[in-house]
């Protein structure tokens, strides 16, 4: 029974697959196996497709306005069998999410893979950037990225870590390793920095090349908000959700603790760094700089700096604050630019980085996340 | 922008939660955070909601005719505000596959988790069984899920394996543990066994109790077939997809000699096991048949035993054969208690398990999973 009716979805897909383009575009590496569309062209123009004979109005809608794909949302061109699409772009590379709209129901493309953003499962597209391999899976030795389950007492719930632990981490049972944390934005979730991210590559490329020290990864959920039901976490403050506080404590009393009993870290400031790109910049900058005994490095990517702007010559200092935004979302870079321009009047190392020519995206945080982590535990 | 964006997705599913029930219903596991439908009821009835006010006509799509929500498609009933609802059962408890049909279109439930089922990334939902916790997530020693990136010559591409070592796998380096290698079934893949399976927990809570020995699983893709584009599998034989065969080349050349390169395996076949559900049951049959010199367990879960039928008192023997489906899939249990009974006549230690009143579903692997594992490596 099973078996039949997976065939007949294939036979599905393949009415699909028929009409593929014999233009030089390819599906794009984010597709489900199998699934011919949506393509990349060798111009960075995506055309999708879905098979839907019984809607009345199909769309492509880009997750948000300063979306890479461009402004959206893109209305899909029906024809005689049912089959609906439209060519977009050429678009900027990198990693986008989107959605379809499909009789103003918004829901996935059912040829891709979805990623947590958006605050869903969404769809998501790999455009190629043909100037950029930093990452790509290489031949080189690879680190593993593992689900590590722990009771939080701060938010009462048995929570999932994402750890990354560097190649060759268990064949030598005495070294040990720095630690970056590492946050996802809002609406995203502990998988985003491996899965949209591909963070566990960049690391295996630049420890490869010598370019960054070995270290261990620790992503977590940022979303830390009262949840339904049993696991509902007891306000503080009023109704509304105190994310960033109950984040700040739980990596605090819960996570940092776990992590050094239950790997080979080098437990000192000096060698534990936090990093965050847009709402966990935020959160970055905050549990960073109120543990200065806890932290020697702090990253603040796509941030705008909004967590802090007031600094002192006489307060405490990290060893390192990074701060970097992507050129197309030109009023994070100003806020941002204007926040290390006074964390360096205070005396404080800070080191600004641009990505040029893209925005509020995935992107953007790979780019930064490669420009930072060569950065760490240098001294 | 983004930050604005998201407030404004989560406003659109507060509007969802208004209509939340107040007869002791409860959200499913399997939804998203903060999403209140799908809901289950005290009696295992489940009441799915969704908003589509454009839409003429939605559904709720059961995954297959034997799945334990109940023969569909079951219309839902729009509301004067567009809220469409339906609500099924009482519905067989476990984990179900199903998606919507929005004006004939296969889609997901915008509120629930995917998994990757049925070729797709498809929604899924938890219906809780009160009279087990054998896979819930308990205050006990967990171990870890790694994904493991490899390069396999057989299907030229890296590859990700999934792989749960043991509580306190860390610890001491000196410790070696047997491997179990666990198969998906067909439309699945390596996240099958922890996402939807619990395989993890089910572990962890089986060692605690020391009812089964510490053990690896490792868990592949067994939808090994020619892909689109660079990684297409060479045919060795006409056209049609060699899935079984190049599963088969891929488990002896490159997984297991690389499994027992990276970890700390017992690497003889009193300590290798290979098993799987449906597809991946005739899997597991097939390479573990062939290569008694490598497996000395193998487990069937709802396979039917059509792999083979023919067994002799003089070939090669495995230490155990073990078979098992749900009693409300009855033509694969008819067939494979006949396969039992020829490899018993035959003198091959064989095992027969019935999982009572589930079906070709997860909740019968679960259970076969819970049987299997505490009789390997006892010899």
């Amino acid at each position: 029974m099973r078996m039949l009716l997976t065939l007949s979805l294939a036979a599905a897909m393949g009415a699909l697959v028929q009409a593929q383009a014999t233009d030089g575009s390819k599906p794009a590496t984010s597709n489900l196996p199998g699934a011919e569309y949506p393509r990349i062209h060798a111009d960075s123009r995506v055309t999708f497709r879905i098979s839907a004979p019984s809607a009345q109005k199909v769309q492509v809608v880009p997750g948000g306005n300063d979306n890479g794909l461009g402004q959206g949302p893109f209305d899909m061109q029906r024809d005689d069998k049912g089959v609906w699409t439209v060519t977009v772009g050429p678009v900027v590379p990198g990693f986008h999410y989107y959605w379809l709209q499909v009789d103003g129901f918004a829901c996935n493309d059912p040829a891709t893979q979805t990623y947590f953003g958006w605050n869903k499962e969404c769809s998501g597209i790999e455009v190629t950037d043909k100037t950029l391999d930093f990452y790509d899976v290489k031949d080189v030795p690879h680190g593993e990225v593992r689900a590590r389950w722990y009771y939080s007492k701060v938010t009462r719930m048995w929570r999932r870590a994402m750890v990354y632990t560097p190649p060759d981490y268990d064949r030598d049972a005495r070294t040990r390793y720095p630690v970056l944390y590492l946050q996802h934005g809002a609406g995203e979730n502990e998988r985003g920095w491996t899965s949209q991210g591909r963070a566990n590559f960049i690391l295996d490329n630049l420890i490869a090349e010598k370019k960054a020290q070995p270290m261990i990864l620790v992503m977590e959920n940022g979303m830390v908000a009262p949840k339904a039901g049993e696991n509902s976490l007891p306000a503080k403050s009023g109704a509304a959700p105190r994310r960033n506080e109950a984040f700040r404590d739980m990596v605090i009393s819960d996570l940092i603790p776990m992590i050094d009993a239950t790997y080979r870290t080098i437990p000192d400031p000096a060698h534990r760094a936090v990093a965050g790109l847009s709402m966990g910049a935020g959160q970055a900058m905050q549990v960073g700089f109120a543990n200065l005994d806890k932290f020697g490095y702090i990253g603040c990517f796509s941030g705008g700096g909004a967590a802090r702007s007031d600094f002192s010559t006489s307060e405490p200092k990290p060893l390192l604050v990074w701060m970097g935004a992507g050129t197309a979302e030109s009023s994070r870079v100003t806020s941002a630019k204007a926040t290390v321009e006074a964390m360096s009047k205070a005396g404080i190392p800070a080191v600004w980085f641009e990505a040029p020519g893209t925005s509020h995206e995935w992107q953007t945080w790979r780019k930064c996340l490669y420009d930072f982590t060569p950065r760490l535990f240098q001294k």
